[in-house]
């Protein structure tokens, strides 16, 4: 094994078996799918979507592949781009702690771009989808933390290279090719944390999925680029980091797989509240808890929990999800905290206000990241409490398959009839034995009932 | 006047007045897109265009637009890509020596791709252009130098704010949807000087084109960016440079231009190599030298001449430019130093060999950098010598619009008919005074004997 980190990873995509697959990783990448086509079909009908899909369909090209819950067809690129931004934009996708990267957004639109131009199978598809995932998050550790301290969004800088890497193999690119695309990926990388707050946050992993993929195009022409895109003296590793490891490249690239180290978000909030969130949810459950029985919520957690939601009066939805005491009351009130949890109606409920503010937070330095200590007193005198030592989620306490289907119910239920629903997820479950991976993101595409009737 | 940059930018762009934009800036826009056209016509078939066309054909949109000397039409946004890619393969456009920025590429290719979808007057297609090279150079200069000697290529970073701004005038955006624009534009800047020595290098400015319209697109249906994409905390400004200074965006902004200080390349090759050429040219006019006729070329040359042109035995014709000696070859057999002096054949002809072998130089740190002595000993025993203060192309000796015209018409040779690049060159000096400035790319286009001897 070459130590030159950007053939390195040519070499890997272009030489892989795809027989050689783990299994588990065969099935951590359906996981995967099933995550980003419900975040991505969940926000379908989402501002930043129906924005940048207007802004950008008049120079669309051929309809060659399916914008992910809506009836619009795109060509491959547009599609990659579109889709990409839908499944950041609840922030409720997955991600690779090690990086904090959102992998699948980059990787899976652009494949699933691709799979609908070229034949492709899906055991074909999941394989690229590893291969890229596994480029992306090998990238990101070799520069992380310092890329992203910098402000770099490594979503964005990050994904472009996953996104080359999965569409140069299905694209059947040479190692040299594939050198040539993770250059022209390299010199695409870009994305500013800046944009944190705004619609150009998801627009990063919609950018990476197009830009891979146009880099893998331009390779298979033989459009040359640097042989040292990510360590040459003036390549991605040291013009957008101020340190760098190229054995997370490299060390043990073949043997391990990035994707076992994945993790999903129950919740459609940041990761730091997840442990209160789950704690609240216990209790509800196991306490038939109602608002009105509930006196004071007390909470111990991490530092973190109150630098970054320590907002006490959110006033639109997505200040809620900056706001511990909002996450508290709605997990206590409506039993979850999903999407329909952060909306402008559900932070000036009255309900939800009154509990509110009866939640009361304490820092506990003590506290792991991914810990939490709920008590809560009930009018009645008693007290009930629930320590969480590793919030669903985490990779300690990974969310089950159901999880992950009950997930991806709720958040396709606004778009999708329950029996497409059943469809899409035997089809992604079953992925690996289709002949045809194109077909699986044509069953997001909403039916007509008129039409439904006659199919 | 503010001094947050990216909201002045926005609110100078938004504002200007067409009508006051001064006269010789309106020439000097004139200049910069004559040697734009040029530069993109003349490699309108070069490998890296036809590669790229290949690769992205498939995807395009709707034949929206021209590609420059080809008869495919694309949709704007490729066609954007396209053109500002095939303006920079040559290396002989224009360059804003104080950033080294190469301004006219990635906006003039957005402009003209928009030209041909919206109504566009030729006025307010030179004012945008104006508009969208002050905004480029003046981010160019916050960051120059720190931000070029990180390793960023600046053509591309800066460029993608150049073309937002200008394709964002044209789109009618309000201050604020430009502030939107710019954001975009910042979150998007890319391209790494890694690339220098392969197709990619020009990919940059086309691009920047494409990112910068599809930033102006966005921004128009309202998707959001950051408000201080260029100067906020984890902005443009602090995460691609080390040093900035926001005064060089603000002072005088709408009252200097930075067009006035454009350069355009009478030779193509490095500029470092310019005066030594300029010197053997005037020497072989005046005195009639032919080869056979010189004993030995002796140059004495400012340090960066062999620094970065010191090849002694160049073996291609891309090597050549890093040649002085086969520079000075050239010019003396050929009386020019234009694309066609950099070919393979060029470099490895006998008679260009035996003189480039005749061509010592010798480094003299008292030179500027626009200056060389040039010095013939002749067979005869003459010595003819020149002295060149400062070279043809520089801010002290421009190219006059006769120089600029012989450049055009030998960079277009190839591609057009004599006829056409005549009715080109009036329709550039004449653009202010056209309706419809969609209609100077489509002169562009080569017409087949058969339909030309009927139209």
């Amino acid at each position: 094994m070459t130590t030159q980190p950007t053939l390195a990873l040519a070499h890997f995509v272009a030489a892989a078996d795809p027989r050689r697959l783990p299994s588990e990783v065969c099935h951590e990448a359906k996981r995967a799918l099933l995550n980003f086509l419900g975040c991505a079909i969940g926000a379908a009908h989402h501002d930043a979507v129906t924005r940048a899909l207007a802004a950008l369909a008049p120079f669309a090209g051929p309809p060659q592949a399916t914008v992910l819950g809506r009836p619009e067809r795109l060509d491959c690129l547009h599609a990659a781009l579109i889709n990409a931004l839908a499944s950041h934009t609840f922030d409720f996708d997955d991600t690779h702690l090690a990086t904090i990267i959102h992998p699948s957004g980059p990787v899976a639109a652009a494949l699933l771009g691709l799979a609908e131009y070229l034949p492709v199978t899906g055991a074909d598809w999941i394989h690229a989808f590893a291969l890229g995932v596994e480029v992306e998050c090998r990238v990101g550790k070799a520069v992380y933390p310092s890329h992203y301290d910098i402000g770099w969004h490594i979503t964005g800088t990050a994904g472009v290279f996953g996104a080359a890497a999965a569409t140069g193999r299905l694209l059947g690119l040479s190692e040299g090719q594939l050198v040539w695309a993770l250059g022209i990926a390299a010199t695409q990388a870009s994305g500013l944390r800046e944009m944190f707050g705004s619609m150009s946050k998801p627009l990063h992993p919609g950018l990476a999925a197009r830009n891979g993929m146009v880099a893998a195009l331009l390779a298979r022409e033989n459009f040359t680029s640097a042989t040292e895109g990510i360590e040459g003296r003036r390549g991605f590793a040291n013009v957008l980091a101020t340190a760098r490891d190229y054995g997370r490249i490299t060390d043990g690239l073949g043997e391990t797989w990035e994707l076992s180290a994945n993790s999903y978000k129950p919740f459609a909030c940041g990761i730091v509240v997840h442990p209160v969130i789950d704690g609240c949810l216990q209790l509800r459950s196991e306490h038939q808890l109602t608002a009105d029985a509930i006196a004071a919520v007390e909470l111990s957690v991490h530092p973190l929990v109150l630098e970054l939601t320590g907002k006490k009066t959110p006033r639109v939805g997505l200040e809620g999800k900056f706001s511990v005491f909002h996450s508290a009351a709605v997990a206590l009130i409506d039993g979850a905290a999903g999407e329909a949890q952060y909306s402008d109606e559900r932070v000036s409920n009255p309900r939800v206000v009154a509990l509110r503010e009866r939640v009361v937070a304490t820092v506990d330095p003590a506290l792991a990241e991914d810990a939490a200590q709920v008590r809560i007193r009930l009018r009645d005198g008693r007290v009930v409490e629930r320590f969480v030592a590793h919030a669903l989620g985490s990779l300690a306490r990974p969310m089950t398959d159901r999880d992950l289907e009950d997930k991806f119910r709720t958040l396709c239920a606004p778009i999708l009839a329950a029996d497409a629903i059943d469809g899409l997820l035997r089809a992604c479950w079953q992925l690996e034995h289709n002949p045809d991976a194109g077909a699986l993101p044509r069953l997001t595409v909403p039916q007509r009932h008129g039409a439904a009737a006659f199919a």
